[in-house]
């Protein structure tokens, strides 16, 4: 007859009312939020049940305490998020496949998005990237440089939602295009048709072209695949 | 001379240890963790330090207090991680192209995706939600079966970490979703052209055709944008 009473826990209740003063926007990034001790008297709840909601706060990267200072709320939630991805994967054992397929689905249409957003200024930083990638000798100087072209392209869309899910997903994917490039070079040849690849994908950024990007990216992502998944 | 020193929180550190055990496999999906006066016996910490750290995996979605039970590592993440993505969203001012654009982003190349995994089973229940969508007459529920017809989609892809990205993200979706049906349908002869796309779509997968469903999933897309985004 009756159904079961769920308890919302108070940091729940805490939680909320952040939200919604972040919905309405009395809260903005950057604010500093009152000290503990007055969030005990405006909220009327103990000090260990602020001092857990800061913490889930904490921990998923929208508030930062400074020492001294107090509690403020983030101002770029790049370093956010990484941890829950993680862990879901870590409790889902490692599949190699599931991180490419995530990879290519985020690079892709991202891929293109970028090609419409881009400025003269990042496809500069681009070019760069890709001159020092090619330079560099240290295998894992190169490792960097490939990293941070594929980031650079998905900052150029210019979409904090998707760049928040890369960051999410980037400790995954950081190990995987180390190990990645590693498995593809056992195979000298392939040094030069990764080289042409981002080349590719630089051309159609440069082009503004989201066709000719995403379809090099995705080519690019065939030939990862078929060295690091298939065999 | 001296960098300065990052205090590490204590949950932090209590945090890090699930963490170890998650990936040592120690801990694993639905297993029981130790009481709380356990807990603060093996790691040597407050009562409190241990709820914070309690609270903050709650929160994210990991861990599920059961009443009178204890807390339970959870088996299905599907809820998680939601609110982190809305409160970034909220934090940067709902812009309808960003999150258009996430929609894209995750539905083109999981369309692809979907495509080479789906079942026999899962095509049955897209036919059967397709159905319904065209004929049930209320709108609100129409809108329930194009959410679902979509969401079976990404769940036909069996990538774990891309459905953890869509749930992340559903909440901005999902009021997308209603709203940009309502405008596509201002204009009566749209009501055809969307559920010709979502058979389209559908067709995609039935032939079991990458191409043709992404495709297909990308030309529903430019219609939403054209009569959400760009007017």
């Amino acid at each position: 007859m009756f159904t079961q009473v769920k308890s919302t826990k108070v940091y729940e209740q805490i939680i909320d009312q952040f939200k919604a003063m972040i919905a309405d926007g009395t809260l903005k990034k950057g604010d500093k939020l009152p000290s503990e001790r007055e969030l005990v008297s405006q909220l009327g709840v103990s000090r260990s049940a602020i001092r857990e909601a800061l913490s889930a706060l904490q921990m998923i990267g929208f508030v930062e305490s400074r020492h001294g200072e107090g509690n403020f709320i983030k101002e770029n939630f790049e370093e956010s998020l990484i941890d829950p991805f993680l862990l879901i994967f870590m409790l889902n054992g490692s599949d190699k496949e599931q991180i490419f397929e995530l990879r290519r689905v985020i690079e892709v249409e991202t891929a293109a998005l970028a090609a419409k957003k881009i400025t003269d200024k990042e496809i500069e930083e681009l070019k760069e990237c890709l001159n020092k990638l090619n330079e560099v000798e240290d295998e894992e100087e190169k490792v960097k440089y490939d990293k941070r072209f594929h980031y650079n392209i998905a900052k150029a869309s210019k979409n904090i939602l998707i760049l928040n899910m890369l960051n999410a997903v980037s400790s995954l994917m950081d190990s995987f295009i180390s190990e990645a490039r590693g498995k593809i070079l056992m195979v000298e040849e392939n040094r030069s048709i990764l080289m042409r690849q981002h080349e590719e994908i630089l051309e159609g950024l440069v082009k503004k072209d989201s066709e000719v990007a995403s379809k090099a990216m995705s080519e690019h992502l065939d030939l990862i695949y078929e060295y690091n998944i298939k065999k």
